[in-house]
């Protein structure tokens, strides 16, 4: 395949960013993506939890597995 | 496998044009469809979330794990 | 094994013809077979969606990824 | 391990005869089980759809995604 | 790892004996385990189905796919 | 890896004696482990079978499928 | 892939550190991660198993299946 085209370059080129991380029980993670890989395995930083919007709790380092992921949202400006 | 009979090459070549992705939990997401891999990971651009029809968020990208996908929907002219 | 035994094969023979497609989540799909793999992932042309047995919706071009399939049913004249 | 002990050589035997073939979600399919493989993807023939006893859809030929099935049932005279 | 060790060697040895098999989804089966392979599809013969202790039906033989069992009981004596 | 670190081998080292075995259906075994391979297919000799903590029913030998397992519990205290 | 982008890597260096580990079922473990692999099976010692927040059980050492672990929480500060 054209690696232009695979969507884990991109996801890779999102390292550093913030990004809204929603698993498929709903719970959703809003932080800094300090690493990632190829199942998903995302590691975020000053991480947030929501359930329906509502904020749960702070963690500092939170690792999350990735066969638990819903979808990662990318864009730039997605926090303040 | 007769490479034309693949569904995944039919798949790949619906890259940059506006498709339906269902998931599994029934949340539904329109836009264009920029990236996509053999495992059906997509990355979406302009990407609207509904539920049972109705509009629950916009994203700029967002990027779908594929084990969660149900089905994609590609015809062209899904959106307006 | 003897390849005349193997029901992939068979089911590749079913390209081109009308299929019912059965989900895991109950939802129905008719439609012609056009392109399928090893892991059933399928492409439906003039597909229609079935929730028990009432019409939901009507797609050009379908992908369905293969995890979701519970069953192909593939007799030749399932369809008017 | 000692060939005679897989049970999978024991299942492929049974091609040609009658099985009552059981899904996870209790959906039961009786027929004559024509192909069959290592996944237990098998394709039915003159399959009756049953749940919980009650006759639900006879199919000409059903094809069962592997990954579904509970049990295969194999006596030979379980249909008349 | 030292093959004494191996649970699936202590399961092979079972073969032939009376054993319990017990799913995911709570149903029962108690047999004579004629054939099992590493993934735990199992060969039943004389094989009764309880739920809740209650007998369910009987089969002559059935085959169980590896992946529903939750355990299996092999105490000689388990059956009179 | 460090092999000291691989937790697989220090599960390895709990063989013959007694543990709390607890599967993702909340079914809880206490036993001695008296094998255990890679994917947490356990053998237990005199298990326990509880349930919120009722005792359900005594085994001989019970061999547990690895998938179903939450967690193992080492401590060589756990049982009088 | 740059291994210092791996998330993994990260997780190792946790190890002899206090972590929460929060299950897919909602069960909470707090406790030192003694060992830790690929799949995220954990080995913790001194662990405390929480749901909703409320105390259900201390053990000593519990060994967890990495498939069932949702994230696991890296702050050094979490527990006093």
């Amino acid at each position: 395949m054209d690696p232009s085209r695979r969507p884990l370059n991109f996801l890779m080129r999102g390292i550093n960013n913030k990004v809204i991380v929603k698993l498929k029980n709903n719970l959703e993670y809003k932080g800094r993506m300090v690493k990632c890989d190829n199942y998903m395995n995302i590691l975020l930083e000053g991480a947030s939890e929501f359930y329906n919007s509502n904020l749960i709790a702070n963690y500092g380092k939170i690792f999350i597995r990735g066969n638990n992921v819903l979808y990662i949202c990318l864009k730039a400006d997605i926090l303040p």
